[in-house]
């Protein structure tokens, strides 16, 4: 693809206005956006109103005029990019903390089953935190595996299975019903990790009948550095499943101020403590700028960035280390390359943001509501030219 | 106190210009930040910093320019209003999953020791969360008392003793070295919360020989609403204890992305998830306002203003539940009326803010920032008004 055929290719793409929503800084190609979101324009404002009027001037009046309601509201906002219904996704916490508190809650269904299930080399937070919430359970074990030996891990005394629908590294996607109803032959519930494909490919957590969810706001959602995060719980399982981070903010009742916990109805029970109302306003914002925006409209957009790309780093010489069929992966792509941290320093410097995944992993987020054609074709240039002059250089020693 | 008298000492009082460093609405007595405190000036401008430069052009990059350190840097910048050395403190998370958290670690310490003593009427979330805690521990159990029967209750079974520092209806304090003492006579370790106390009155975790404490960053720390809170570990019990929240933040080695957990350093290991930074911004922020302020000179002039306002609800008739010796008390001053939920939506109304706490209680913060004399004498004379309304109207019966 020439600077010039990309340049046609953006001129005809139906969602190119929609970079106009976003402030991107000049001189820089932004292919982090799986890592973290750019500033959405009407962020700015929304921002403003939650500081200036509605904490400076309001005060504490502003909890009975729409903060008490956040986690609830803007859950409701994300619920049609998951494929949820509104009552079953609350805002709330970290994807870490929201990852506990299910992993947990799932445990103590049923005594006899004491086995999380989870991937080896799933993201970190997903395994260290498995890792501290099965030991707040009698008998609970963690059990990761590697991918190809998943579907025999999982059995009669499997009480989870944890997954990550995209792989942060290799972009692979998991198919979500096939899975699901994996868990669920062996009479287990599963538990998906949407960090990096909510909001990037279409997801449909009731339509695959998933049991639960958690999601993090600050990628695709463009929420900010560190937003909140989701938890989704199906309505079936709402009742029964308890949050073992009991904080006032879940009680049925947070003002009555008694001193035994009841658990709130619905979703308000994931809650623990007070919603950081800064951080929620601009999740809201984020959400508010993209709500128009079909999903499978972006992640068309999405497989011709990356087709794209591919084909660029097939000229290269690189190793896609991403699936080449779009309903395999996630949006972004990812290359081994011996060299990688060093290249993606040097593509950094001339503008390129892209990241580095250890050991020799370079990651590239291709997040159509923004990025373009001619930003892909301009960074497989630079990363052609920086590859080039590594070429014949030794790979690096380990890392000490 | 007349009005005249009030503006005179506002007049005298040498911390009446730290009131410009507020954003206090027109037409508004604001008693309520030991709920939510205002918003500083200053925050005006590191918000719009955050948003703008750090988020909007620096992105991801950010990351390494200031995010990541922040927990530790802002705990740094607590650690002088609660008497910790700047190593012992970081900024994540709510209180209530720090609380959890301590609540856990303690429990584990020893399996002989499986009690949580702590306070009937203890704010509530306290109780909540550490009913979930000491389920997650084997033979866990909760025990709550009244405050005079707390003494006898701790005993050579108690893991832990949770208390708050400041009660946050009555004002009423507990001595922090002898009630840390009383726990460690019988070998168990002491968790304060500090929310209602710190940048209120003098705290020294320290000098108490304290273990662990949490505290609430949105009150008297004028972070913002639903502001990230703290987490204090005194030095010596860090290498021991262990986050049963163990997210990737808390990792030795984040992003070595390695599939076992292995606990941070000093306080890092007591993160989870990625801090919200436009939370954790606007929180330093307001520690950086009153960064120059001494403690004692805040606790003075709140003695003053409680004095004042205690005078003038004995005029009316109101009875104080607030303990009259300022040693014994934090800085918000309390009122019990059968009908102070209606005088509470009166005083609102005419721009006086304060707050309700259920059944019977008005509660006033007077927090020496920018609350000044005129200020309580005008919430008085109001108060006065509106009690006399109130004069042989039958209470209300119980809600329902």
């Amino acid at each position: 693809m020439t600077l010039d055929e990309a340049r046609a290719r953006d001129a005809a793409d139906p969602l190119r206005p929609l970079r106009d929503r976003f402030v991107l800084p000049d001189g820089v190609i932004y292919l982090d956006g799986n890592s973290l979101g750019p500033l959405p324009r009407a962020t700015l404002a929304a921002n403003r109103d939650l500081v200036e009027r509605q904490w400076g001037e309001r005060l504490i009046r502003s909890w009975d005029e729409g903060w008490m309601g956040s986690p609830a509201r803007i859950g409701g906002k994300i619920a049609p990019w998951i494929g949820a219904d509104a009552d079953e996704v609350i805002v709330t916490d970290s994807t870490s903390a929201n990852l506990f508190k299910l992993i947990v809650a799932a445990l103590r269904r049923d005594p006899a089953r004491t086995v999380v299930i989870s991937e080896t080399g799933n993201f970190p937070t997903d395994l260290h935190i498995a890792e501290g919430a099965v030991a707040c359970v009698p008998g609970g074990t963690l059990r990761a595996v590697p991918r190809d030996a998943l579907a025999d891990a999982i059995d009669d005394r499997t009480a989870l299975v944890l997954l990550s629908h995209v792989h942060y590294k290799t972009s692979a996607r998991f198919d979500m019903a096939a899975w699901t109803r994996r868990a669920h032959d062996a009479g287990a519930l599963i538990l998906w990790d949407l960090s990096h494909s909510v909001g990037a490919i279409p997801v449909d957590l009731n339509g695959a009948g998933a049991d639960m969810a958690v999601g993090c706001g600050y990628k695709f959602l463009n929420g900010g550095p560190g937003a909140p995060a989701f938890l989704y719980v199906a309505e079936r399982h709402q009742a029964q499943l308890a949050n073992p981070i009991s904080g006032w903010m879940g009680h049925a009742r947070p003002f009555a101020f008694t001193d035994a916990y009841e658990a709130g109805a619905g979703m308000e029970r994931w809650r623990a403590g007070t919603p950081p109302m800064l951080a929620m306003a601009a999740l809201e914002a984020g959400l508010d700028a993209i709500a128009d925006v079909p999903i499978e409209a972006l992640a068309t957009k999405s497989a011709a960035l990356f087709d794209a790309f591919a084909a660029a780093g097939d000229a290269i010489g690189l190793k896609c280390i991403a699936p080449r069929d779009p309903a395999e992966r996630g949006s972004h792509i990812a290359f081994r390359h011996p060299h990688a941290c060093a290249i993606m320093a040097a593509l950094v410097e001339r503008g390129v943001i892209g990241d580095f995944r250890d050991p020799d992993i370079l990651r590239f987020g291709l997040t159509p509501l923004y990025v373009g054609f001619e930003d892909v074709a301009r960074a497989a240039l630079a990363l052609a030219e920086i590859v080039a002059d590594h070429r014949g250089v030794a790979p690096p020693g380990p890392i000490a």
